[in-house]
């Protein structure tokens, strides 16, 4: 790697992202910043991503670049061993071996504004203003706020469909479609513990993601039929649209000094569906029945 | 409610019950066994249904059942109260006051032989004599066998679709659809905790729910792009098969003292689906970027 | 059930005793509140009584009431069934067939003032503006005072006695009866774990329950044959005087458009006693002894 | 103090004892054997009591004992000073000063048989072939056996009275007095975590003491107004009896080359008792009640 | 023994000590103040040691002392028995029977200024006005300060090693012996859980005990081959010089109606050192290996 | 890196390790095997140390070793991150760029026979056939064995360090250079847990490490000033000499296809010591003492 008197150090650059999205406000669990890479390294070309997949950094080194940002950590649990034998170690021995520096910046980039719960709020319509949906650590994390007029529950999840990222799985929802809908919560990634926090707001609809049977159903009874409405529009999906954003800020920063790509690659593991989906709705008031 | 002397008791069908799915052989955080109800009141009208949702025990009420089986327990975590104020208050109190008792079978009827599994591999194409896939609380769990011949990833998931009842979801699959697979695992309900036991068992394809973004993409890093790979067929609808083979189970054993319903109502709280199905694996291997 | 225009409803007249006992003054491991009932039904009744057993259940049942408030919580360990089969279920069973809601004030009631320790405080004969004795989860707990003048612990304990509910066991008085108190501090219920507190104070007496060998022994052991000197006045009989207190309240603050019962059923556990008395005192200083 | 050549050292004597009461049997969170003394020191005189108080060690002073055997443990949890300023450091320096070994057996001595259960259940009138009650850490405790014919509890409480020593508060049982027993659960001192054993042996009656307000109170709500039936018969009592057959077991095994003494302190906290006894059992089923 | 109507009390010299090391800052797991002695007991000779060892204990006892002032605790993890099986029960039995109080400040004494640290600090050069190292419980520990100039790091060592009481194994020190070193960082005691103060700190050299391979090992390798270099300069050692100054003071605020006595028992464990000592440094860089 | 037909794979090396020191027999808490590599990267040098610091893996890496065998991990606690902002990922990052592979054989190899404490018994002078010292995670560690004939204290610790690498700080000795030992307990790297068991071994002395003065004094004071007596013969020293035997049975069983290589390099942090060293054990007695 030849070095140029103009280059940015990988110091530099992560002084710069450490300010857009300061460590310190990441949750206590939380594991963010440099996972690999030496800080005097240069770098001249930065790729985006929401997981440091295997493909994703292949994607990065067969491109020369040098740093790829992700939104999810790579070693989030503790390692010991970064041996190929399992596939993070493989992904790190990649990264390293090519003088990629991965570096995360996760739930301070959730909670940072801008950030990640803003370009999905963005997507769903919402301005600017938006209030925060709850805290967690003493950081403010999602966001809440209304529409410019209430919209039916279909022609909203339309809406944020169409500003997505596409999935084969496209984006699932409980409610009644005719429903009028105009205070919108919205989480990034896995949201199925923050329910309270949507009902105390008077939500109407909440976009978040990782909706499991349990917590889905019980928040639908106790919303009875009537809202909450709930969207699972996918982890990927809704946590993809912050990277542009903030790729943009970044070599706004820097002066273009560098150039950064935000990676294509869907990392949502899923690959196509199969099965009759029944007509909307309808059934669950079926009251049909067989006696044995 | 009248009595007659040819009326089974509840505790002669909590007996019979008990002898299907034994409650000791539940895990151990689980709670199942009888949650209203009265061991001296008559039984004659039993409904089976997997959750005991609002719905679920009004159609029960309605259709004058005494007794409702579920294969999810209503109070799983101990409440203090049931006053009507929250949904699982208010749905005890419509049962008790109707007089209609509710028994679960949760993992108790998963492990049983027949049980969860057994109607879930069914659908799979498995024979009857599956391996456990894993163990939990010294009881085994999950099933895993082999498919007659080997059918691709797509012919697969299809038949198994048409197997399971229908939601607005269908089933997500993540793999290749062309890929053959043959041994296959499956689990009712959420699985995304057992992907080391799938992987020892060397399965190509594995049937579960509830997978979260991080455990499935984490499990398909490990994969390559290659076996095992994942379907996640909805809780509901793994779990519902079983449901008609317990209520036969019953009527036969009680000589059809009672009678039995299956409820049809859907209990998955997803009610219809939006977005842009993109073509089948594709744009995983996209490279189209732009660079900002 | 009819209901009128001018009934109360169970939302109303919990607004009143949420406002007298506010549930955030509870102790964090307490639960208090309605445990059986719907906001909307009418309250014309209302009984009062230290403990929901199924006699004072069966009581309120039989003379209509709509209302039960009691001092301890039904539910105070999370319970996953309220079938007949437990005593627990059983009574839950009965208050939701009769529509009985039944409302726990429990540690918010002891802690409020007027409220638990307020009435035990008039008892003994304390004035109304008995200091804490001690701090909770950052709440004032029991009350210390000083009487007009001191008197012998037998006349003490003697007033008290006159004061309280009568049980067949009576109160139990650890220390020499002519000893003079006037410093005095009381806690309704179980308090053998606050002799810190009061030996902080300076009590002469302390007028609690539920006190047992160890605990007490200890803190006489510290007292050398001094003070604090111990009464356990009973468990049921300390909280009892509350509930007249509180039914006068509250049925003021309705204006009388409800009708308030305290229940005389004692839910003291003992019936009755036996043994031969030994005379007062004098054995702890016997030094008769036989050798072997 | 001077030693001859026929002295039991304390050594000699600790064998003896743990030889009756293996340490390795008392419970895991249990304190047993020597808590002050030499093994060299020589012990002529022996002094049993149930509590290693103030007034029990300066009685063995004053007597010239070398050894205070006790029931219960003087440092169960675990001290940092033996300085006078609390009341164990007291003890422990008094005894200390005046050459006096303390021993403590108990639960060791409450499994051992023959042990403090069994003194307990031949003061209930059982034989001595009772079956153990539960079990803790590995080891059987408490004891349950059958009455040659059945007796009022009345009565059954009466003669048990007779045979335990006599203390101020006496007996407290909670049941039908006319109520016939024959089934007897025996536990010495604090015995309310062990209602599940007492109802699984089917026991009319079960005698214990610190019996605590809730779970006296539910175990006779669970009961209905039938057995198993409770008397709380006072810690000090239930654990005195075996103090006497300990000394004599001892003397036998030392072949009389030790003085023994049963120290008649009454080590009970309570002093005396006030309050107007009502008639048994009545007021339980009174209806009076006053409207406000 | 006799008291006289000028002798201190126990209780007053305590208060005195107290004043010097308030009881209050110790940490939250530490246990001071009196193990074993009488408030009222008179006290005219003073012994002060760093540890309460039996021959400690033997030489106050055969000087006739009153008090022992320790830096550590006796009885640090709680006992359940002073009997003489243990040496720490010898020890109390040996200290009571003599009536020779023992008295402990520690990490109060550590925080204390004057105190352990102040001394230590001293000890390697530093002046007054040290700053703390970092908190602990909420209390300052340690210090660090720097020297006038800076001098080689083996002529700081030879300096503080002049400074400290002389023990067989003497100071080990890892680094460069010709670096020079100013800013320097000391705790008394066991300290190798303080590594990142010491670095924040911007420390040249760390002074302290008890430093094991890892942790040592760990912050040799963060420091490169640099500062902050290590001395172990003995856990006796370094808080031994605190002792004198303890006693003057003790002396001088009881205007001389004590005696005081520092003792010169070393009770650092070891007492003699084998093994052929290296050459300094150059090994670490020798390149000799030997091909199997 | 050129392979060719002849090269050992990483794979199969790891395999012939795994056999010496199986994986499943090390301490729960331990991580062992690979910490960097790929299982298909060929092997022809193999180089061994204590420790993985960074001048070890310089080293290895100048002499071009394919693979590092190490006794400590260096990853025993997960990490989240192998940039080169911390030591451990410095030295990850050359490990990987320089297709050095690092294996870890810790308690693994400290239980295995021949391992590590075998060969720490020779060098003690005991035979190959000495019985465990004790059990952890049901496997046994240490070593108990007998010398031939008793030698003094001095002589042993003299012979011992001679066999030992030397190091700045040589071996301490607690106890009585002139005392006789005969039986002797080893436990490589940090023993000051283990006293229970040498003591029920009867051990004259203990040979181990990182002795802290808390625990070795405690030793000591319980040993009275006979044995058992402590050597500490550094962490790094103990560890050491089984180093030269593994490395010889590898190559043995690979039948000379690799080329071994034992680290000369001493990863003891210390590296020279000051301080007056006082004659052996006189002091210990001195009774020299001034009054202030």
């Amino acid at each position: 790697m030849t070095t140029s008197a103009h280059d940015m150090s990988l110091a530099q650059v992560v002084a710069v992202l450490d300010g857009f999205y300061p460590p310190e406000t990441a949750a206590s669990w939380d594991q963010v910043g440099l996972v690999t890479g030496d800080p005097a390294q240069p770098v001249r070309r930065v790729h985006f991503a929401v997981d440091p997949t295997r493909a994703v950094v292949d994607e990065a080194v067969e491109a020369g670049a040098d740093l790829l940002v992700t939104h999810h950590p790579l070693l989030l649990r503790g390692v010991h061993s970064v041996a190929t034998t399992t596939a993070k170690g493989a992904v790190v021995t990649t990264a390293v071996v090519a003088d990629l520096a991965i570096y995360c910046a996760h739930t301070n980039a959730d909670i940072a504004r801008p950030g990640v719960n803003d370009a999905l709020a963005a997507a769903a319509g919402l301005s600017d203003d938006c209030a925060p949906l709850g805290m967690e650590d003493g950081q403010p994390i999602g966001r809440v706020g209304r529409l410019p007029e209430a919209v039916t529950l279909r022609e909203f999840a339309t809406r944020l469909a169409d500003a997505l990222p596409a999935t084969p799985v496209g984006l699932r929802v409980a409610g009644d479609p005719s429903a009028l809908v105009q205070t919108v919560a919205v989480m990034g990634g896995a949201g199925d513990d923050r329910f309270d926090d949507v009902r105390a707001h008077g939500a109407d609809v909440y976009v978040t993601a990782d909706l499991r049977h349990h917590p889905a159903l019980e928040a639908r009874e106790e919303a009875g039929d009537g809202p909450p409405y709930l969207i699972d529009a996918g982890h990927y999906a809704t946590e993809h649209l912050w990277l542009a954003a903030a790729a943009s800020r970044l070599a706004e920063a820097l002066q273009a000094r560098i150039v950064t790509h935000v990676s294509d690659l869907r990392t949502d593991p899923w690959d196509f569906t199969v099965g009759r989906p029944t007509p909307d709705r309808t059934p669950q008031y079926s009251r049909s029945s067989h006696e044995s």
